[in-house]
C-alpha cells in the first residue's frame, strides 16, 4: 500500500454516511499525512457530519457530496487512488456516491475495522476488526512510511478524536494496551487531549442535557428477565428539546451502566422512518440481531438499523424481535 | 523509602476518609506489592468505602477504623512504618484516628497528589500534584524495588481502578502520556480494562441512573454570565430514589459538559448537613474557593466543602459567594 501511495499523485478520501468522530478523524488524519508526502488529496463525506466536530475541519477541508457532487465527481476523475476509510462496504457511502464509486476503476484501498469487509471491492487495505478505531490504523499507516514529522500536532489531535470516541473514551474492550500506547505517543507529539475533549464532549446545549435527564427519568423501560432497556422518542418529544442532530449520540451507552443490562436500544422517530442503535456487553451479538430484524449491521457490540413503521409499532416489534433473539 | 519498606516488617497503610477508588485502589495495590517482598501489610480506612469498590476488597484486605478501632489501634502499635496514601494531612482521616497517627511516633511516608502536603508530618514521601492519581504514584514505588512479579494482575486491576476514577477515564488534564503507558503496561501484566472498567461504572442501579436523568431535567440551574452551573438536592429528592452512598457520585461534572459552563457545584442535604463538591476547568481555582468559603478544600479543579446552613440557605450563600470570587 505504501508503495502505491508513493506512486500516486491525486488522492481521493471517501468515509460512511453520517460520518462520526472516527470517520472524519481518521479521514483528515490521513489526508495531512499524505499532503505532507507531496500528494494532493481530496476527501469526500457523503453527507453533513455533527457539529462537534467542527473544529476539527478547516475550510476546504473536505466535499460534502449532497451539497458538492460536480466537485466530488471531478476529484474523482482525476484521482489515482481511492481510500475507504471506517467503512467495510461500498454501499455505506449511499446509494449515488456508491454507484459513482462502483464504476470507476480506480484502485482502492480500505482502511477499517468493521467485520465482514466486501474484499472484492479493494485491491488491497489495512482492516483488522480489533483496532480500537480506523484512526488508530491510520496512525499505523502513516507510521510505515518511516518519515518523520508527518504527524503534527493538528493530526494528532484528529486520530486521537477517532480514537477517543470510537472508544467511548478507553472503555470498551476493543481498547488494547496498543491503544494507549498510541495516544501515549500522540501526546508526545503535541496532543493537548484535555483540549480535544472539551471540544468533543463539552459543547453540549443545556437542551441536549436536559433531554438526557428526560430519557433517563422518564423513558427508559427494563426487562430483566431479557437483561435489556430500551429508549423510544417521538420526533414530537425530540422537538420540545430543540433537537438537533448528534443530540441522542451516546445516550444508548447509558442503560448498559445498569447492573444486569447488557443489551440496549435507542428508537428515534425522524421524518417518518425510525432508526434504531443498538449496543450490547461482552459476547452478545447486535451486528447479527440488526441484520436479521432491522436491515442493519455494524459491529458485535455496536450496531444500527431502521424501521418504516410506526415507532409504537416499531417498540413492538423490537420487543418481539429481542425475545425471541436474546430471550433464547 | 526503598531503603525504609526493606528495613520494615510491619507496615501500616492509612488512607483518608470516604475512600474513593484512588484511595481503595492506591492502598490495596501498594499493601500486594509489599506483601509480595514478604512484609506483614494492614490497610486502615477511616470509614466506609462506595459498593462500586466492593470487588476490589477481599475479606480480610483491610479494617475499618469507625468499626474496628482496636484492631486498627494494635496494629498502628505494631507498626515499623505508616504509609499515608491519597491525602495531604493527618486530618483528612477524621479526628480520632488523626490523633492516634499524630501521638504515634512510628516514622510516616506519604505517597499523594494533593496541593499542599503537611511536610511536617512525613519523614519522606512520592508527592506530585502532577500525577494524575496517588495509584500512578504507587506503580511508580513498586517498579522502584526492581523486581518483577510484584504487580500481578490482581494488582494491575487496583491500579487501574485508581488511574481511571481519578482521571475521569482519561478525561482530565492530569491524564498525561505516562498516564496512558502505565495503563499499557498493565495491560501488558494481565489487567483487562473492561472488566474493571464494567465492575466501576456498570453496577447502577436503576434508581441511580433515574436520579441523574431528574438531576439534569430538573435540578440544573446555569449562570451564563458567571459560566457557571449548580444542582441542590433535599434528603427528601434523595429518598425518593432510594438514595444510596455513591449514588450522586459524578453528577457534578455533567453541567461542566455545558458549552460555556466552566464551574460547576452540587448541593446535598444529609443528615442536617449541606456537603458540597466543586469542579472547574483550565486555571480556574476550586481548591481556594472551597477553603475560602466552605471550609474545605482539594485539588485546583475539583474541591469539596460543607454547610451548616439549610440547604436554601447554603444555595443562597454559594451563590453569593460565587458572584464574588467568579464573578469579578
Amino acid at each position: 500500500m505504501v508503495e502505491m501511495v508513493h506512486d500516486a499523485n491525486r488522492i481521493f478520501i471517501s468515509t460512511h454516511k453520517s460520518p462520526d468522530g472516527d470517520a472524519i478523524g481518521s479521514s483528515l488524519a490521513l489526508k495531512q499525512g499524505l499532503e505532507k508526502l507531496g500528494k494532493t488529496v481530496t476527501v469526500v463525506v457523503p453527507d453533513a457530519f455533527p457539529a462537534f466536530l467542527n473544529w476539527m475541519v478547516n475550510k476546504g477541508d473536505l466535499l460534502q457530496f449532497d451539497q458538492q457532487s460536480e466537485e466530488v465527481k471531478l476529484a474523482l476523475q482525476e484521482a489515482e487512488l481511492v481510500f475507504s476509510l471506517d467503512y467495510n462496504n461500498l454501499s455505506r457511502v449511499g446509494k449515488d456516491l456508491e454507484q459513482l464509486l462502483r464504476t470507476d476503476e480506480t484502485p482502492k484501498l480500505i482502511i477499517d475495522h468493521h467485520r465482514e469487509p466486501e474484499d472484492a471491492a479493494f485491491v488491497a487495505g489495512l482492516h483488522d476488526i480489533e483496532a480500537s478505531s480506523t484512526a488508530q490504523l491510520v496512525y499505523d499507516f502513516i507510521q510505515a512510511f518511516g518519515e518523520a514529522g508527518l504527524i503534527d500536532k493538528r493530526t494528532a489531535a484528529c486520530i486521537y478524536a477517532g480514537i477517543v470516541t470510537d472508544t467511548g473514551s478507553f472503555r470498551f474492550r476493543s481498547t488494547t494496551a496498543k491503544t494507549h500506547r498510541v495516544v501515549a505517543d500522540l501526546m508526545d507529539l503535541g496532543l493537548v487531549t484535555g483540549e480535544v475533549y472539551n471540544e468533543i464532549f463539552d459543547t453540549n446545549s443545556l437542551d441536549r442535557i436536559k433531554l438526557l435527564g428526560y430519557v433517563l427519568d422518564k423513558k427508559l423501560t427494563v426487562f430483566p428477565e431479557l437483561e435489556l432497556a430500551h429508549i423510544s422518542l417521538s420526533e414530537k418529544e425530540l422537538n420540545q428539546f430543540n433537537y438537533k442532530s448528534g443530540d441522542t449520540e451516546g445516550v444508548v451507552n447509558y442503560p448498559l451502566s445498569i447492573k444486569g443490562v447488557n443489551v440496549s436500544c435507542i428508537m428515534k422517530e425522524n421524518g417518518g422512518i425510525i432508526r434504531l442503535s443498538f449496543r450490547s456487553k461482552g459476547d452478545i451479538d447486535v451486528n447479527l440481531f440488526a441484520r436479521k430484524y432491522f436491515n442493519g449491521g455494524g459491529h458485535l457490540n455496536a450496531a444500527g438499523g431502521m424501521s418504516e413503521l410506526s415507532l409504537e409499532e416499531t417498540v413492538t416489534k423490537f420487543e418481539a424481535a429481542a425475545k425471541e433473539y436474546f430471550g433464547a
